[in-house]
């Protein structure tokens, strides 16, 4: 199963030479794995040498899905994927989930999540398990939030409660870091394999970050880091709800763009999702509007600041703008990248790469049906052989 | 080898439970061991169950030595570790290393390393190989300097150049960088391995750190970070000879506590060793000095602004103050608990301890060392059978 997600449709011969397995083991594994509805026939393999050519096996995408949900500050999302890394289902909802009781927002997300599920179910699709990505300290057993700055939330089972109204008692549900979420998601579905050793921003209303290091999501010490939008960038400057002053995100969060930009009057509450706020600011920037202009070279010097004391401490190869960065991505790179070449002199030595992300906003909901689904494959027994 | 090293003396019993081998064939193994020197005998193991109480097995402190060398910005240092951890040589020697020719910095040195040698040699211990530390970016073959900003050094082939001084052909020379080293050297030598997840801080007149992540040094992509002391604290600010402003260690930097309590005309050129600048640093807080302890306190506000970035970066269990801020710990500490709580939201979410290094300024010289002996754990057919 590894094998396959990882290089794509493959022989039984091939799979036999890249797991180390006899030729007749692996067939017999893909025979059982093919009877669970996990692995399919994806035809002839074109012939490239001598022999009888095999026939190509891949990762089923009629069976199995993973759900991926998001809670961010004024949308939800929800998000279910195959195992072959087709996207079924595809929800943002503008949402403001500021100043409203927690209880109201989880409901929200229950609906849009049991909707998600429905549709699934609806094409034969058997969803496995689901996770939620939420922008705020997520303790390291998976289950609770203990504190979302911009959420105003603190100490919240999201597990439980979201659990509860999925309504499907037998599903797997887990919660992890948005930021850490969408660099999996990058890793998995764009193309963070090919970067390897990275640090992925997400700008939203909030700015996460999160390192991989050899293809690997760095987890340190309490689980809790990858908070690149509270490093202080001015550490006189403005008050910011995490309890310190001048952070990241208090100049290049979504808000504080279209603020700078004068733009917030037009967006009313509903701003974080693909079309919203982050549109405005794009077309405003295409029209050359000058305050636009000289906020998104801020933000991208302040990117490049904060970004600097990360690559002087990690020496990243590659730093992928995401989230909100990426539609924004050729009015910040300039600066970003002048103000980090004098900040890290270690970027001096080193070829950095400054990248757009692929997959945008979408990252860190594709990255929790994900993970969903790499479960799977470490453990295809996680999925009942009554499937199919 | 490797079993022995990490959890002390053993019977070969033991040392059969913990690496799955047959009781003898790790007999046979650790007769080899011993015919090589590499292993002895330490006697009788304390009778703890049922059965026949084994003899136990030891690293030899009688045969392999590694030898560490360290360039600073003033000083040198060399340091002969034995394989059973016992510092067998130890040598700080003031010397301005900035300003001067680098051929000159390393003639001191090479002859600094052997005399070292012979001294280890005259006792009929047999160097296998030598690691220099040094303030600076390393290439990660681990044969050139890239650069060292306090130093003032660049594309130095320091292998090379030290190797042939040392007049030892045979001689496994390799660089490092000495924050890293340090932080090595406290794992392997002091309290790194109950840490686990650490940034160690080095301190001297740059600044550098360190990253561990359960028990293993981090080395993300080009391999050259660690280098906190350039973290911007205040955009802007002094310059400095990285090219950046306000780095951290033009305000905690040894020189700059020094010029900050006034102290610096006492000093003279020499001031890095351990017991040079930074004792009339902590003497002069121990009288109560105003302007020392404000300079102490203001460094410990900076250190945790910086450090604050890489806790909500990184979320580590441990900070650990090394170097010359070990000594300074008592006056460092609370301010920079302070900063740091304000600054790392993170930090309060999870217990993060703030401790002294043990080894202070020896920490990168003994890391240097013991890199060599792991070498030599690792594989024990790079020491030559006619050893002892």
């Amino acid at each position: 199963m590894r094998a396959v997600m990882e290089k794509g449709p493959m022989s039984r011969a091939n799979i036999a030479e890249a797991v180390g397995l006899t030729k007749s083991t692996v067939s017999s594994l893909v025979g059982e794995l093919m009877a669970r509805g996990l692995l399919s026939d994806r035809g002839q393999a074109q012939v490239t040498g001598a022999g009888r050519p095999g026939r190509l096996v891949a990762l089923s995408d009629k069976t199995v899905v993973g759900l991926g949900l998001e809670i961010n500050v004024d949308y939800l999302a929800a998000c279910v994927l195959d195992l072959a890394g087709g996207v079924r289902v595809e929800r943002f909802l503008r949402h403001e989930n500021r100043g409203v009781p927690v209880q109201s927002v989880l409901d929200a997300l229950g609906e849009l999540g049991r909707s998600a599920l429905d549709e699934a179910e609806a094409e034969r699709l058997i969803p496995v398990g689901a996770t939620i990505a939420a922008p705020g300290l997520i303790e390291t057993d998976g289950g609770t939030l203990l504190m979302a700055p911009n959420l105003g939330w603190s100490e919240t089972s999201l597990r439980t409660e979201v659990a509860n109204r999925l309504e499907r008692p037998h599903l797997y549900v887990t919660v992890g870091n948005e930021a850490n979420l969408a660099a999996l998601g990058e890793l998995w579905q764009g193309h963070g394999r090919e970067w390897r050793d990275f640090i992925h921003i997400s700008g939203e209303i909030g700015v996460g970050a999160a390192i991989v290091v050899d293809g690997e999501l760095l987890r340190s010490g309490s689980g809790l880091g990858g908070e690149l939008g509270h490093v202080s960038i001015d550490p006189d400057g403005a008050e910011c709800p995490c309890g310190s002053r001048g952070c990241l995100e208090r100049v290049v969060g979504q808000e504080a763009l279209l603020k700078r930009s004068r733009l917030d009057a037009e967006v009313g509450t509903s701003i974080g999702v693909p079309d919203g706020g982050v549109r405005l600011l794009a077309e405003s920037a295409e029209r050359g509007d000058q305050e636009t202009l000289d906020a998104l070279a801020e933000a991208g010097r302040a990117l490049g600041l904060a970004c600097g004391a990360a690559v002087n401490l990690l020496a990243p190869n590659t730093v992928v703008l995401g989230g909100i960065f990426a539609p924004l991505f050729d009015w910040l790179v300039n600066p970003l990248r002048e103000e980090l070449e004098e900040r890290a002199f270690v970027a001096r030595y080193s070829d950095l790469a400054i990248v757009r992300s692929e997959l945008g906003a979408s990252a860190a909901v594709r990255g929790a049906a994900s993970l969903i689904l790499r479960a799977v494959c470490a453990d295809p027994y996680l999925v009942g052989s009554s499937g199919h």
